[in-house]
């Protein structure tokens, strides 16, 4: 066995991102954390204690990572998590990222933050990418967006429900804004001794009566994005959403937040087999791909790595960070004895 | 949800803090902890180690962080430690502090090592401050302190117990010193061999019987400050103590005592919610201060953290800091969903 | 007591290696880990949080670590594992480690890998060494490699079984390969969603079927090496395998492993004593070597700690690596009043 | 309470005798430890995870730490540990720090390597110090060191049993050397594959008949230095010795070995209050003569603190670290609210 493979490793992207970022404070954003991240550091540190026993040895032939997502096919189960404002890493922005996924078998969620407007980027993929819904204050706001996304081809949605509060610790250039967005309304005058929070931003945050609104409105696989408790995810399902997205928004919102990994595996016993589950969160590798199939996601969504790949290198830069991942996951699965999606899944049912 | 708000962290007082401190030894002893500070680091370790598990999509309208302690409202529960000298730290001294937390709608409990008087002190706020008592040696000497700041207007009172031994570790400049204290007596001759601790400070120290003695003297609010042991806090409750102050002394008397967070549980646990709790010792995030009151406590006290602020810009960066905890406070609670205090405390009692 | 004695410790020799050697990624080559290197620092670790009780005292006379392996005698339970390539780190290559390994009374197990001649090393070892097999991707090619042993007077044999994908992450010096190997066979052409693992690699890793024909093919002792799981150690027992090598080839292969001596432990208490395990995977002391044989194995393998002494000294700087890490088991077996490998084995059965 | 009092920190000596030190090596072997250090490490990070909860307000007055110890009187439980060849940390070396002790009411115990003769020492000293003894090879050798010692007036002895293999890491000043010692027996000469431990050194070491016979032989008070294991301490008890010192030899002999505050407990608990322990090995601070107190021990040794102040400044550094190390201890006790040593004590038959 002389035969030599070289493996690149994310790191690699990570560093050539960082070169070739040009706003200043665009690097800045993209590694962002709350608070003192901790967050970020318990979603890294929760993978990094698990341990595998490989079983050599085993027959893998045929293996493969196929599955099926909402009635769409998909190669591996790596998809790309929405990610505003992507010409702040690259000038070809979420079209470049769509065209990646699209030809490695993979999908990206555009968000509703996108620079470029849902036409553009659904024109870049073969097949239409998902749509993230941010809450827009009102019904009526809201579904204007999801009309517009549902003329420009979109057919599987997800709203994100962790982040009422949006941070935005720098200004952008003024070429870059979410283009697909209404101009927000002027927030009403307050008192000085107000709060910021209960009588400023979180007038403007969706209700759980929202939710069930926008699932009997919307004909169309729907996804709940944010959820960490047992009792919010057995909700969603009661609502008839088509399923969930555990995730801590990768650490940026709540420092001091429950790790993504120990979240899902909660989730997943609470709902037995019966939703499927995405997850985000403090995926760097193939083998946390591996963990997080073993603890009951249906598939992953990478946010930073791919958005690495982008600034490096635009559409290779995001196609290169999906293969190495996919390898590193092949990998892992071959030196585990697993064969398919299948058997990585059977480990969450013990 | 476009609306963009930036979150200036504490780190950054801290940092101006430091760039504005004009005696040299005076940032060290704003920093200061005992031995190799494993008590301060203990603190921030205990906070450090808790989950938030969010929970999105709750109605917290109408939402507030208001409380009542001893008969007085506040906006909030995030009161000012009495912390000494504190014309070492900027011109205004305890005057900037007092003025900053009467506008915020919280109140300093002024140190009896101020370095102002408590006439002007008191001259700087809307609603009276709170008073804290050292013991002075004796009970005749101490009835003349608490004489002097009842006769100020004061009319709620902290004695701390925590500190019989008082250490400071560098000369104050000649023009900073404690204002509204008496000369102390002269310490009486030792022989070699005697001790340090039980022949000569402990001597100073109070004990119980004149915890007695003082809360049958003093017909005010009075709160009992240093209480680690839930024994102890039982001894108060028994006494008569209106409340009491669960503090290590921010890790700066005893190294390698029991962390702050962990003591409060316990002493919560012990009193159920029968007695006011207070806490200080290891806030430095509106999620500690959330933390704080899930675990029991009616409000918590800051300390070095509101220094600077008041290094750094006086009264404003006071204030700025108590908004700055406030702020966080709210969006904490409005990302767990937690409408009020109230629902905080429920955390306590399971 | 005042005799004086000074032990060198194995971080002299890492140094030392570091600058002796030559080709620049030859040392990035040897100390190179899979990811980011946590198997190799959990293998580390598993070794830093033994405690050891010493028993002074005892009369340890007469005390010796000879033990007796497949037939044959050693003065020592170290043994030297198969590395890759040796002449990448001196020129003498794996003639000097087998010289030196011979005249320490242990012996060198010689890597398919190897960068000389199965019969020129052989020629610088008093005794045979062991021979360690890499599947060759067919039967037949496999079959010709031992052959080629069995013809050179190799009688001792080690087929690895835990790395199918071989990772070299340089290009080697074109007069160093692999001497021992037949070309390997081109691969086929793949579609572009092909599988670089399932459709790759893996066809040419071997399975369980192809251990059944080597055991029943090689009349000679030999053992698998790359078990970590019990199950796989009970499959190769009933095989008719003399032994096996616990390893996770040195935190090499795969990142996120279990640490070796927690997979010992499971498959000793899996196998009762009656197969003999070989252990590698985070030797650093003659300490480790104890823990090593504490918990069940018969002997271990030095991995990179040999190659340290060959680049630095060549055949003496790995007798003096071997007499090292024996100095330092002896002395622990003195101070834990142990005699002789008995003595220890004894703690890994209760 | 306003007196200030500037505690030095041990960590002051420790800069102040680095600086000083005159022989280059003298610094590194006064700090070396085995291995990695990990059992030194250990001993710290054992009394690092010690909490303690202070109870204030109790009448502590009349408190001291006087203690009685084999018939003699001492003002506190805090001893010096036996240390060679002191004269390589200050010219005036034993005869320094056997002054010191004597003049803080404490007690040197002197070293079987001393660099001073057992005359010299004994005349720095109003009280006589107490002698501890190295096994010499031979009861006939050992038999004469003793009688020399008790020629000098020293009547309360301890054999030190951790250290069979005595390990020295540069050669010594030639003017510097066991002064007390006859010339060692020249060791026999070994065959090459013969054991460096158990055909050496090992030769040289008692055992538990060598300790038996010296009970019997010396009717004097005589403890048993370095016991880590509940069975040894039993056995020494039934041999009747009159005491015990817990020591890992402050994680100079073995690495790895288990922390001395985890093996006081575990002993004090096997000798229920039957027989004295003294302790050594991490002693940094009051604090930790407290925790060891708690944990059983009649008394501590200090080892390397005193050793720094006497390179800092001689006897006078000796007696400061001696007195700063009491007035921790002292200051813990008033904060925990106990009066005398015989308060700790009884934490440790809970």
């Amino acid at each position: 066995m002389t035969a030599s493979f070289d493996l690149p490793s994310l790191k690699r992207f990570e560093a050539e991102a960082q070169a070739h970022i040009r706003h200043p404070q665009a690097w800045d954003y993209l590694q962002d954390c709350a608070g003192l991240g901790r967050t970020h550091q318990a979603n890294l540190q929760a993978f990094a204690e698990q341990r595998l026993v490989p079983r050599p040895l085993v027959n893998v032939g045929g293996g493969h990572t196929r599955c099926e997502l909402f009635g769409q096919c998909f190669e591996h189960p790596i998809l790309l998590a929405p990610i505003a404002y992507q010409m702040l890493f690259h000038a070809h922005g979420e079209q470049a990222s769509a065209a990646a996924a699209s030809a490695q078998g993979s999908t990206l969620v555009v968000s509703s933050l996108a620079s470029q407007t849902l036409e553009q980027i659904a024109a870049a993929s073969d097949t239409p990418p998902w749509f993230q819904i941010y809450w827009q204050g009102s019904r009526e706001r809201t579904s204007r967006l999801i009309d517009r996304a549902l003329a420009a081809g979109y057919h599987t949605f997800m709203i994100t429900v962790d982040a009422p509060v949006k941070q935005a610790h720098f200004e952008l250039p003024p070429e870059i804004y979410a283009v697909n967005l209404e101009v927000p309304a002027a927030p009403a005058a307050k008192h000085p001794h107000q709060s910021e929070v209960f009588d400023g931003w979180m007038r403007q945050a969706p209700t759980w009566e929202d939710m069930a609104w926008l699932r009997d409105t919307l004909n169309k696989p729907l996804l709940i994005k944010g959820i960490l408790h047992r009792d919010d995810a057995l909700h969603a399902q009661k609502l008839g959403f088509d399923g969930l997205v555990v995730s801590n928004h990768g650490g940026r919102v709540l420092d001091g937040c429950i790790d993504s990994l120990s979240a899902l595996r909660d989730i997943r016993s609470a709902l037995k087999d019966e939703l499927p589950i995405l997850f985000d969160s403090g995926i760097r590798s193939g083998q946390d791909i591996y963990h997080a199939l073993a603890s009951g996601a249906d598939a992953v969504l990478l946010g930073r790595p791919y958005i690495y790949g982008l600034a490096a290198n635009g559409a290779l830069g995001v196609a290169q960070v999906i293969r190495l991942l996919r390898d590193e996951l092949e990998m892992t699965m071959a030196l585990m004895g697993k064969r398919t999606l299948d058997d990585i899944h059977e480990l969450s049912k013990n």
